[in-house]
């Protein structure tokens, strides 16, 4: 199994970050990668370059004027007086707002608001370079699949909680998202997207809700005490095209091996039963036990147990790398992961 | 003219607050009220104390979930394992969310961000009774309004960006909302709501969009570039039964005393025209040229003139405090726009 990387990944340092009230490190760091690089190694993987994505490629997933708030902001955002170094939004464009006809504002400090959900997605001066690259790796990886040979996919920053024009929880451009849509390009008619990082995929979601041609199932903590808080609940089924072929299984906070495989087998019976003929993983190991915000207990074992359910369905599958951010335990829960799905 | 005031207000006392990505202090602090205070004493108004609003009457207005969540909030959220504190959300349930079936989070991290839209909401322990005081100060002049008397209300915190079940902005229960409800209640069938704060009243447009007897007009600067940023255009006319009777008034930032009474008289006429039995004046200083993040430039002698015009309307007004933030000339704008407006 090929994996793809981009070095530009690593210039994307956020630094804000608030949890309950408070300012605190942001752990979405470029040393995820590097301890990522080490698994890919310890395999013996080949680690293969890619450039950056194509704007046409994330036009797929985004609007244009989002892709240009991501890549000329920061320029704009720098120029106000008194900014602090990254972009962090005070305000956001909530329903009622919408209701009343809402537009999005011309400055900066308001487009900033229109264009997130929260302030856990800080846009710095190199964060751009970083995001394009993250959606290439992505992109790379689905073209592999679509080639029949599985593929690994270093993505960072992660993607999926990212809208067709919102960032939100570290993430900016839907790149598992983008991958789906490549492997739809590529000449699969249907395409499924497991994601088993600990979050609801929110945006992948949103992105795929009335799409009959692509399956989305995410097995992730319970949203009622764990980010995204508002969706991830099972009610959430799709709509249109899309009704019933949207699949949420929330675990209750501190789920350990054996829920969470028995959600991760639900999941993969459900991408069997939908017929798809390529997969799309979003690969998160924040349900890892040793993670620091942890709302899930799962071992070293159980992820690659998740692999191995995973490899069976044996589907030429993009593996797109989420959450995750103990560094210490990232490189050995990838290998243990990729070890045991094998691949086609 | 009666001022009304009570000492319990005092005792909200926020801290966090966030521009353009970084922390600052919060300026909506207690030293306000003692300022506009002054303003009254020196005027030789009669300070009269009031208890704290009935739930009932705050009801009129807010839903009965988001009033447990101000009230019984902070002390769940105070438990939650290393909480900052005051509640501030890091989250909030954008469009895309509700649109995909969006649920209120049990957990205290998500209900925080579901019933804000900003980080511009603290609430520390000793918010709820200041909330509960300020609702009451704007009853109790809404009450002597209703008896033909126009008044004061010394209210903090202010309330104008507060909808029925969300708070931003430095607001929590929606005072000037309260205030038009009492009057509709006491006898008034046509109820205006002319907000001359330099920040859209987005709040009490949410609250009042689709209603036929209460008229709301908004001066304020052009939310291209402040706060709220979302809402404040002019083609937000109102709906159904209120289409036509909300007005907004948009000013380009940089705006002094001629082009900000232009559109006070513009609303003034407004309120004329709709036939306002009574009257309830949001009244900020933070259109004021020294103003610390001021977006307009009007004079201590264009808040006397804006008195003027809006006393000229002969009706009975609860004049309800919002927003202002420039202590140093805060009593002496309250003292010149009363003087002007003489009142009934």
């Amino acid at each position: 199994m090929k994996a793809f990387w981009n070095p530009v990944q690593l210039a994307h340092t956020p630094r804000f970050f608030l949890a309950r009230g408070q300012l605190r490190a942001n752990f979405e760091i470029p040393a995820r990668a590097e301890a990522l690089l080490e698994g890919c190694r310890a395999l013996g993987l080949e680690i293969a370059g890619t450039p950056p994505a194509e704007r046409s490629a994330m036009l797929t997933v985004h609007t244009a004027d989002y892709l240009d708030f991501l890549e000329d902001g920061h320029a704009l955002w720098a120029a106000q007086p008194d900014a602090g170094p990254e972009i962090v939004a005070n305000s956001h464009p909530v329903p009622e707002m919408i209701r009343n006809g809402a537009r999005r504002p011309d400055g900066m400090a308001g487009r900033a608001g229109w264009y997130t959900s929260d302030a856990a997605c800080p846009i710095g001066k190199e964060s751009w370079p970083a995001i394009e690259a993250a959606a290439g790796v992505a992109l790379a990886a689905a073209d592999e699949a679509a080639a029949g040979r599985s593929a690994y996919a270093l993505a960072r920053p992660p993607g999926h909680h990212a809208y067709p024009a919102r960032a939100g929880g570290h993430c900016y451009v839907n790149n598992a998202a983008l991958a789906a849509e490549r492997l739809r390009a590529g000449g699969a008619g249907r395409v499924a997207i497991l994601d088993i990082d600990s979050h609801h995929g929110n945006g992948t979601q949103g992105i795929f809700l009335v799409r009959g041609d692509v399956l989305f199932v995410s097995v992730h903590g319970d949203p009622d005490g764990y980010y995204p808080w508002f969706t991830g609940r099972t009610h959430e089924r799709g709509e249109g095209a899309g009704a019933g072929l949207n699949l949420n299984l929330p675990l209750a906070l501190g789920t350990g091996d054996a829920g969470w495989l028995e959600a991760v087998t639900q999941g993969v019976n459900a991408v069997r039963h939908f017929g798809a003929e390529a997969l799309v993983v979003s690969l998160g190991f924040d349900a890892s036990k040793d993670e620091p915000l942890n709302a899930l207990s799962v071992t070293a074992d159980g992820f690659s147990r998740a692999g191995e359910a995973i490899g069976a369905l044996r589907l030429p599958t993009a593996i797109v790398q989420e959450g995750g951010y103990n560094v210490d335990v990232l490189g050995t829960l990838l290998e243990r992961f990729l070890g045991g799905f094998g691949g086609v």
